[in-house]
């Protein structure tokens, strides 16, 4: 047992860990924050619950669909519902690769037996069906849908990634995952970085995650407050309160900072300098 | 793999996570507060950077001091200094052995090389050592002087029983962790329980990790403040700030709490009910 090294699954478990302790978060649970049905604990449970899963992609054992299917199952041993069904699609394929190029090269691989396993996973989460979505994960029929279309699971994102930004991150090389990885490297200050480095994500794009419950003129609402607060004119809490009161919690943004955590903890960032 | 097992390893961890998120915990790092050079999310780390070491405990692989220093090693991958060392001394045998029970046999087994790899795992924590400490960890001698004297780990947990509350766990078969796991189990209100547990941990017996730092009296006088808050005499939150303010911290105490929560859920406690 080399009881130095790192390994891609740990690196993982402590982005998931730093991700939901940073404080504040607008909306998000957080270090001070639950809701009443999904705490700190559930997010932190989940982020050991997942690991057998993990090790798997850290080995190259499984493909990505299954992985994600069983990383999501794993979670589902706490009962605060989904907690991180978007970051496992995008920690599963960067696990695999290693790298954001290799994630790239792992995705565009996918296939349909990918694309039918998420649709499991996604089955078992408690997240939002898109109702105009015509790829209904609960029709009986969609195996064949997909086998009639040929779409992979790359094909999947790629379909959803007009309305959903963790969906985006595959088509697009993981440029949101790229930006706040390098903010964190750029900034080099530690886990203090977090909160300003969700802000600066919050503000440069309207969250799928709140367009899908509450429409995109919403969405469009928080990033524009998250502008407010970084140019001054309002506070991070009166945001944070606001999305709270309303029930607004940017779960994309935050799912996409994980990766960024991660990835910048792959690349040398230290979280407790 | 089975998606809905609870391996001991995840329970320990769960454990872990659950006892430091737990607040208000009188002095000690939780969810809302942070020691200047020890965090939340280094308590969070150590659980999940243990993992390896409890994996070889459950699968009875490595002797009890050796896993204990293993676990520490692992640990010590993040900056926050000693987060973890007295749960392990708890935690490893209580997972070889699967109960308190089996926990108890096992320690009787131990070895004069069990004893060495404590001592060296000491080492490396920032654990204050009794200063009329005769065995000095630091005593280049030390393995002559065991071998001399006989000493397995449990007769140097024996030896150091009377200003240890960890230690004595081990001679009085786990009393306090038991004490612990009872009242969470009986009161079964999950997570929320946890808090109070610790109040009555606190209340129960002068802390010895208080009394290492500060002599017996200090830790005589948070238990009697404990007691005045079990009593409705003195606020939580006062007692919380005093011990802040001068830097006491029950560790001891806390790391028997990780212990009574992992027995509780091996016995059926579920935390998020």
């Amino acid at each position: 047992m080399d009881e130095n090294r790192h390994s891609l699954t740990e690196l993982a478990q402590i982005a998931m860990m730093l991700e939901v302790c940073a404080s504040r978060k607008p909306g998000n649970v957080d270090r001070c924050h639950d809701y009443p049905d999904t705490w700190l604990e559930h997010f932190l449970a989940s982020s050991i619950y997942c690991r057998p899963a993990l090790e798997l992609a850290e080995r190259g054992e499984g493909s990505v669909g299954e992985l994600i299917r069983q990383a999501t199952m794993l979670t589902g041993k706490h009962r605060g519902g989904n907690t991180h069904f978007g970051a496992f699609i995008l920690l599963i394929p960067l696990i695999m690769g290693g790298s954001v190029q290799g994630a790239c090269r792992i995705i565009r691989n996918t296939t349909i037996d990918d694309a039918l396993q998420f649709y499991d996973a996604f089955a078992h989460t408690a997240v939002r069906v898109h109702e105009t979505d015509e790829l209904d994960i609960h029709d009986p029929a969609i195996a064949d849908k997909l086998r009639e279309r040929g779409m992979n699971l790359f094909d999947v994102m790629a379909y959803s990634a007009h309305n959903d930004m963790v969906a985006r991150e595959w088509t697009s090389g993981f440029s949101l995952t790229r930006v706040a990885a390098d903010l964190l490297l750029d900034e080099n200050k530690g886990r203090s970085s977090i909160p300003g480095v969700f802000l600066r994500l919050l503000a440069q794009e309207p969250d799928t995650f709140i367009a899908k419950k509450f429409g995109n003129l919403a969405a469009e609402q928080v990033r524009d407050q998250a502008r407010s607060v970084l140019s001054g004119q309002e506070s991070l809490q009166e945001l944070d309160e606001f999305c709270i009161r309303e029930g607004i919690n940017p779960g994309s943004l935050a799912d996409i900072l994980i990766a960024g955590i991660f990835i910048a903890l792959c690349e040398g960032w230290e979280w407790d300098q």
